[in-house]
């Protein structure tokens, strides 16, 4: 079994609303034995498909995207939600990505010099639950010309339409852990187990 | 000579105003070489002295805490620029960090859960300039009543104030590379040879 699932079951905490807080271990504070485990599943799940670049967004992609690079040895670049004074609006690829956790939308930055159109780009993120960052990111990595390798995402809340919104558009998506309900009232966290 | 050196010297951009852009290999896109050196450094130099945690500040310090973290196998923690919904204000240690660059002031958070007492805290960050951030979370360890065990930068402006203020507060400071001079007239960095 995974640690990271290990991590999920003993120390997540569930709110209302499909809510589960896993800062004590994968985006505030961070475990480095959760991060080891993830560059290594991505890894294993992706390192056949001579992937050039590895693609996230700020803040909480970061770590989990670092760790695919070193084990992957290809640059990675995050997307930024507010453009640097450096970068004019015409040198960045642009993209939305709404969040329904905070209820607002953000301009995603990415400096066209960091993707060419040879790049196979491996996408990263923390969490998938509606999609919205993973499509976001696919967006800039088209506009930009280059091919989505596949997404690796740390936690997918497979009840949630993301997983289904990108099977549906051809995209091969690698989840490290699986989570198929997430109940409020019995304090229960049920995983998949199919994978 | 380092990797990082070399690559400030060879791809690094310089603008009026001591402006050092090294996005393309260190802060925005980032090459995995650059960050196994770097982790490798700060463990080297503080290896001997029983770290318990990584402290940084989203989001360009948290590739090299997070490398740092997973080489010296303690968690990597890292301040918010703004408060998650899921913290209370009660429930976080808060600090004030201006930046020269941005002439803006960030509240950084940090939830109290994760430092306490016991705790011997690195704190990270990509660049060390006037040391507003590094100050800013020195603060916060000091709030949650735990030691600074040192202050590890990846490239150090040593013309500036933030390593002469650290100094005289006697914290200990490593840089991975130390700028003498930006020369914006003559395209030139001059790097410190003495450490």
């Amino acid at each position: 079994m995974s640690y990271l699932r290990e991590r999920i079951r003993r120390d997540g905490v569930i709110y209302p609303g499909n809510v589960l807080k896993i800062d004590s271990f994968l985006n505030h504070q961070i475990d480095p034995k959760i991060m080891r485990e993830i560059g290594e599943a991505f890894y294993e799940h992706f390192g056949d498909r001579k992937i050039t670049k590895i693609l996230t967004i700020e803040s909480s992609g970061i770590a989990p995207a670092i760790m695919a690079a070193v084990r992957f040895d290809v640059p990675m670049l995050f997307a930024k939600k507010t453009r640097p004074s450096t970068l004019k609006a015409d040198e960045a690829y642009v993209s939305e990505v709404y969040s329904y956790t905070k209820k607002t939308t953000s301009t995603v930055v990415v400096p066209k010099d960091y993707i060419s159109g040879d790049d196979a780009v491996l996408i990263i993120d923390d969490f998938l639950a509606n999609g919205e960052a993973a499509s976001g990111l696919i967006d800039i990595v088209r506009q930009a010309g280059a091919s989505v390798a596949g997404v690796g995402i740390c936690v997918e809340k497979s009840f949630q339409k993301g997983r289904e919104r990108l099977d549906a558009a051809g995209i091969e998506v690698y989840s490290v852990v699986r989570i198929r309900e997430i109940n409020y009232e019995r304090q229960e966290i049920v995983f998949r187990e199919d994978h």
